[in-house]
This record gives structure tokens, sequence and C-alpha cells, in this order.
């Protein structure tokens, strides 16, 4: 078996491919490929997988949950067309490449961009703080967790405006306050299931308030009046979502998972921290428990090191081009076992 | 096993459900849901996907092939953003609940935009005649095959202006001269693959040429220059599409494809036409060879009408609620048995 520490889609639990394996096969007597999206059986699908993302959550009153496609960088755009207010004027963290994004898709909207905070600085090797806040924004955009980066916000920031976050890369890593948050919105591809949807959960009492005109596509609103079937949903996609939302919530939910995550990036860190061949790439406090980025202290050390791991079974550890080094994501279904082996492999060298 | 006559995601050859089913379960030692899309394993299909169209619709020179997310849906949105020109002028056919919706997504986009010729007045039943066509138009939109309707565009419509072609329902089921079109976009759940993914095949002297401005993902010029992997893209739908395009190949092509096409068309349209139970709902003329609409000559058959096909494993033949009767639509991977199966059960009533 391999270590899958690699930060795009998606490792998921054996079981869940299991499942998901056999309903391509046959699921109620056609393959689940071939199944309307307007069939009895999976309508019933997708309400369930609406549901179960409430519950895994805890997602309060007042919510809507939809399936979508086009990922975060579609999100970007259309987290921007429906929370444009009378200001049309938006605060946006610029925490690394996907804020920069998130940046970008604000102002192609036609909205004012003002980036409230940054940590530009240092190369993003930090989550800035958030102040002197303009009072007039129509929202605050920020991204909870920086996959390229490695850094995370340990905490919701504080604000009477409404709050958007692009949660891709940690949702469903441990439990959040949705009530909190206007709008919230993942790519499925870490935590919750295969490429190809993009869950969005959206409060009730915004949508149809945007102050701009919204192409239809990008209307939450289009999507939330047709519970998330407007045009035909990533099936495949969305059912995969629902065994994995299922097995995490039959095996304690994101409580559990959260004790898990925590365990096996203290386990990580501490091997970084004490040895001497690594060093952590961000500030201590603001490290990702999803993304854990590292260097070599000793960069004559690099073909050892990589062919260790490689023989180790270890994949997609090599860091993003942009920050060089390593890189071990470790998203809920990576086994602490696959965590022990890497470290195993550090302690080696 | 169940004669699939479903309109929507997707019929495709057992073989490819069974080759999915196993990649699910081992691509090269992981999962296919779990495989980095930056991974050298992912990019080889992707590129060999892409190519695979190429040879299937034998694509000229000059065009590049992507595959993006948010179906036709999306598409209306992008195809207009990207073809808008100096007179931000469109003209659009309009034969159907699809084409309806481009218009308005062209209008969305913020074009003038002309309904060049239509068939609503007639319920939309048959394809109208392009005549009269303003000569400053950016671009003519049209819709090959409507999948509720159940008509067909026999033929390319001759013009000199920039011609894009949603072919969502019927790409893949016949040859076509793609040098004709500067786009043809489709969603992939009818004949190529699993609902999520979303073909374009665009003219690459078009590309940037727009006078729009265009938000990130709708802009095919940033899909283009990234290889169809500016983000993160359906995995999986991309590799099952593939699955079935090499399927599709070695079986002889869509050549073969359209010479079956055409022999279950004639099967069905034949009953309907002897059997003075029922009669289609379209022109002749324009009869789509993949979705067959048509009804019962008198309705208190129904009951008994619908017990037989219920009874003889055919789902999928309830008519759209616009339209009503019944529709048998009949995708590439539906076998001539199956047609023959619901012939046998029309000759019952």
């Amino acid at each position: 078996m391999k270590h899958n520490f690699g930060a795009g889609p998606c490792i998921l639990p054996q079981e869940v491919f299991k499942d998901a394996a056999a309903a391509v096969l046959d699921f109620n007597g056609l393959s689940i490929l071939e199944v309307s999206h307007r069939s009895a059986d999976f309508v019933k699908v997708m309400e369930e997988a609406r549901e179960n993302v409430k519950k895994a959550l805890n997602v309060p009153e007042g919510y809507t949950v939809l399936f979508l496609q086009g990922g975060a960088s579609l999100g970007f755009l259309i987290s921007a067309y429906n929370f444009a207010g009378k200001n049309k004027k938006a605060g946006y963290v610029n925490t690394g490449t996907w804020s920069t994004k998130a940046v970008k898709e604000g102002k192609n909207a036609g909205l004012e961009v003002i980036e409230i905070a940054s940590s530009e600085d240092k190369g993003f090797n930090y989550i800035p703080e958030l102040n002197d806040i303009p009072e007039d924004l129509d929202f605050i955009h920020y991204t909870s967790n920086n996959t390229i980066a490695g850094t995370q916000f340990k905490s919701i920031p504080e604000t009477n405006i409404p709050l958007i976050c692009d949660m891709s890369s940690d949702i469903f890593s441990q439990p959040i306050d949705v009530s909190k948050f206007d709008l919230i919105y993942a790519g499925a591809q870490k935590n919750l299931g295969p490429a190809g949807s993009t869950l969005y959960i959206v409060k009730d009492s915004v949508l149809g308030k945007s102050t701009l005109d919204i192409p239809t596509y990008l209307d939450l609103q289009v999507h939330a009046k047709k519970d998330s079937m407007f045009n035909t949903p990533p099936v495949f996609s969305v059912y995969v979502a629902n065994l994995n939302l299922k097995y995490m919530i039959k095996n304690g939910g994101v409580d559990a998972i959260a004790k898990r995550n925590e365990e096996k990036a203290e386990l990580l860190y501490n091997e970084i921290d004490n040895n001497p061949n690594f060093e952590g790439t961000t500030e201590v406090k603001d490290r990702s428990l999803m993304n854990v980025t590292f260097r070599l202290t000793d960069d004559s050390k690099k073909e050892r090191f990589d062919q260790l791991w490689n023989d180790g079974n270890i994949v997609g550890l090599k860091g993003h081009r942009s920050v060089g080094g390593y890189r071990a994501s470790m998203y809920n279904a990576l086994e602490i076992e696959s965590v022990k082996a890497l470290v195993e492999i550090m302690k080696a060298l």
C-alpha cells in the first residue's frame, strides 16, 4: 500500500473506494454512472448528501447546502457576484496563491477590492492580523487553510461584516461554527470526495440580495431553488461524497477526526522541530494541520532523502514549486501509520 | 439487465463500467479517485483523452480540446463571453429549452441577442430554416440536437459567420465536419462519459480575441494555455471519458456508431409510424436519432402500456414534462436489442 501525502485529489477511506467501485457496477440495477439525476434513487442520494453535510458540520437552521461544479476557481467568482452589496466593495485577506486568485475574481465581478490584511511580505509564511477593517465592506473573504504555504487560521475572524470563507482544504477536518459565516465554499477534493463537485453552505437570508446582475449558473439562489439540481450535477462525485460523509459520521464525526488530525500533525511537527536535518517553513503558531511544509537544512542530503521516501512507498511529498522543499498533506483519510512511516524515514536520514 | 432509455447521465458500454470500477480500486497502486491531477499518470490520461477526442472526431489542426466543468449551462455563458466581437451582437437559433437558456446567457454576458430563427410557434417540434441572417453578427449559436423536443439538425448551417454549436446530446453519435465550427461544446453525460465534465473544441485563432473582460474560469484561453489543467479537473469523469473514447475508436469509431444509431432509429420510428397506437410528436424530416419522442393515440391505453414497459425492464421512457408522452433516448451505448425489446412491447399493446 502507498502512503498518499498528495495535496490534491483525494485520499479517501478504503471502505469508500470499495463501495464506490461497487456502485459503478451496480446501483439498484444500473451503474451509478448511467443513472438519471432526476430518478428517485439519485434524488435521494443528493438529499442525503446535503443532509449529511448539515449533520457532520452541525449546520444551524437557515442555511442551504449545494453541490455545484467548477472548484474554488469558479467559487471565487460566484462568492463575489452573490455577495455584492450596496457599496460594491469587498475586503480580502491575502494569505497566498488561492486568496490572490480570489482577489482577482472579486475585481472581475466588478467590485472594489480592499486587501484588508496580507502576509505577502514574508512569502505568505504566516497568518496576518486583521486590524482596522473598513466598516463599509459588503463582505470579507478569506482562505481558512493555505495548501501551498502550509498555514491555517486558528480562529474565525471577529467581525460584523458578512464573512465568506474558502475552506477547500480543511473543511471536515475539525468542527466549525457555521453560524459565524454567510458563505462557506470548498472544492470537494480534499476531505469530502472526488474532484468534480464543489460544496456551498450559504445563509438563506442573503440569497437573491446581490446588487449585481448574476449570470444564471453563478447565481446561488437559482441552485437553491432547484435543490442543487438546476442542471445535471456531478452525479458520481456527489455519490462518493455521500459515502464518505456517512463513513465520517459513523466513525465519530469531525470531533473524532479533529483529534486524529491533531495527533498526526503533532507527530510530524515534533519530528521537524527535533530533527536537525529539517526545518519548518512557516511561523509555528500558524502551522497548518493539513499541509505540513518543511525543508532540509542541508540540501546535499536531498538525493538520499528522496530515495528513502520513494523506497518507503510514500507518494506526493514534493513541495509546491513556489515554496520548494517538501509538503506532507495529511487529509482526514491519511492513517497515522502513514505519518509514522514518514517520521521513521526522517529519523533514518 | 435493464434497458436504459434515460435521457440523462449516461449509458456507457458495460466494458467501460468494468474498467472504471477497477480503476476506482487500483490505478497504478492508488485509487483513480485519490491520484493527483498533477501526477505523471494522470497528466497522461488527460493528454490521451484530448487526443482521442481529436482522433474520434477527426479534428483538424488548429483546434484545442478542453475538459472543463459546469455543463452546457455554464457553456452558454462561456461561449458568449469568448466569442463577443466588435459588434457585441450575436445570432441564436431557438429550437427549445436549451437554446432558450443559451439566449439568456448571451444577454447575461452583455450581448445584443438576435433570434435569427425559432420553432417556438409550433412548440419546437421542428427545425427552422435559417434565412436573412444579419451580416454583422459576432457569431451564430445553435443546439444540434434537442433532447426535450426530439428534433435534430440534419445539416450544418451554411454561413461565413463564426459558428458555435452546443452538441451536448449528439456529439460522437455521427461524424461531424469540425472545420465548419469555431466552437463546439458538450456536456459529457450523453455519449462521452459520466456527468461532471464538459467538452470544448475551440478554434485556436479565436482564443484571446474577445472584446469582453472575461472572468478567469470562463476564459477558454486560460484553460488552453494550461492544457486543460488550470484548476483541478474532474479527474474521474475525464478518466472514464477516455476509457469510452478508446472503446469507441477500437470498435469502428463514429462511422460504425452512426450506422448503428441509424438502424436503431429506423426500427423505432418505423414502429411509431406503423402502429396505430402511437404517433410521433415532431416533423418527420427533423426527427432526432438520439431522442425519439412519441405519444399514444388513445390515452386510455396509458396504464397498460406503462405496465408493459415497466415489466419489460425498460427504464427512462417517460417523456419530459414539457412535451408529455414518451421519450426513448438511444445514445451510443444502447444496444439494438434494447430497441427491439421496446418495439416488441409496442406491438403487444
